[in-house]
């Protein structure tokens, strides 16, 4: 049979496509994984009552060690779908799944979503001009990664807005905060002082996009450190250099200082 | 009252999210555009009869020029909707509307939905690895644009891939395959010289984004010039450096040359 890898969107149930609900609603069996992104605004059960069917939870060892034994056995026979927030493929460890289908002789179909790479747009940042996108990632005991802090400057070396996706570890619970971003962000820039990410840096934040009224903030560092954007998900932007008309949206819709029209 | 932007998704009717669905359901009134990119599964038909209402179409004048005499005199004693193609913001002209919306009282919510930003990652190319996208412009008499050669470049630079928008003249009902794309960067090449896109560079076609069965296929220029990706809409990515997992992933999806894995 085949495997249907099917987008659940950004926020709650109501964020699949009419195409994915019906396709899901067809298949024998419904898998998903929530650790590679969070759907705030909704919850399994509520999922379950639209689709009509239980869902099978995989954790991250269900899915990346053991796919073959969960997943893939039961479309040999089946037709199964594999719910994942977002846009299917846009997680990288997604495309690797659709491999291994392959391998095992199973068709594999993607239906696509609404996904944090073309709504962030809702920022009013011109899309074309977003570079290379990267997470910040937690620090932990014997290692601090600083990999985004480059992609930062290498992107504004060429004038174009960055996305910072915020560390998630699903099984602690763990969700960065736009806040716990900016902090690690600025004890990088201590350790490698090249001016990118400061205290006067501008930044956007955007959080719980996919709702109906998701916060959206633009200020500097200094002044949005302190600030509380809600719950979960974040997402944050350092824009590069901005078009008169993506400043003029920041500050009608996400509250930046009048003054960076000025530097547009 | 309120302003409505609601996308449409990439193929066809069913591409909608339920939010978005139930929201033009309660609308006063629904306009379209469906100059900035083109919903190729489907009819304006189908969509009425989907949502139940009429839909006014709205040429490039009609948005970009008397927006507020068509839609949002409108929006001031009712609920109108304003549906797009792909993600409502991903077009920049949409973020200037919604400024004027915000100038005029109006208050604006924009309801997400599947864009080629993100269904892109159906090549299987890491998506956070996608620099700064750009559009191939169809020459003009006196006119020969060739910033997107410049926008490959300095992404190849970096190892990135390149998206590729390909020009639509909604209004001649011109829709750029891929085939002509690679005929116009190949001009600019020898305009140009600078090895960027020549008839050895590796180019992926993805067509018809959105349909469970969308054509992906990955090969030299020289090789793919002449191959029938079939209907409109294409848009095209001249990859930078693979991981061995992107590779495999286009030899195995898109019929690439099994000889770009040793490249990796």
């Amino acid at each position: 049979m085949a495997i249907y890898f099917i987008g659940l969107g950004l926020y709650d149930e109501r964020d699949i496509t009419l195409k994915g609900l019906e396709t899901v609603r067809k298949c024998d069996v419904v898998f998903a994984e929530f650790y590679t992104s969070l759907l705030a605004g909704t919850t399994i059960n509520r999922i379950e009552e639209l689709i009509g069917k239980s869902i099978h939870r995989l954790n991250r060892e269900d899915v990346e060690l053991n796919f073959e034994k969960n997943v893939l056995n039961e479309a040999k026979s089946k037709d199964v779908a594999f719910l994942t927030v977002g846009d299917p493929m846009v997680a990288t460890t997604h495309s690797d799944l659709r491999i291994r289908a392959k391998k095992a002789g199973i068709k594999s179909y993607i239906i696509h979503a609404p996904s944090i790479y073309s709504a962030i747009a809702i920022t009013g940042l011109h899309i074309y001009k977003f570079g290379k996108s990267t997470t910040v990632a937690y620090p932990e005991k014997n290692w601090f990664p600083t990999s985004h802090y480059d992609v930062i400057r290498e992107n504004l070396e060429r004038g174009l807005h960055t996305m910072l996706f915020l560390d998630i570890k699903a099984e602690q619970n763990r969700y960065m905060t736009a806040n716990e971003a900016m902090e690690i962000l600025l004890q990088i820039e201590e350790m490698k002082g090249d001016g990118v990410f400061t205290p006067d840096t501008l930044v956007v934040v955007l959080a719980r996009a996919g709702s109906l009224n998701p916060t959206l903030r633009a200020g500097y560092v200094k002044d949005m450190m302190n600030e509380n954007f809600g719950r979960q998900p974040h997402v944050m932007v350092v824009p590069g250099k901005l078009h008169i008309v993506e400043a003029e949206y920041l500050v009608e819709f996400a509250g930046a200082p009048e003054e960076i029209l000025e530097k547009t």
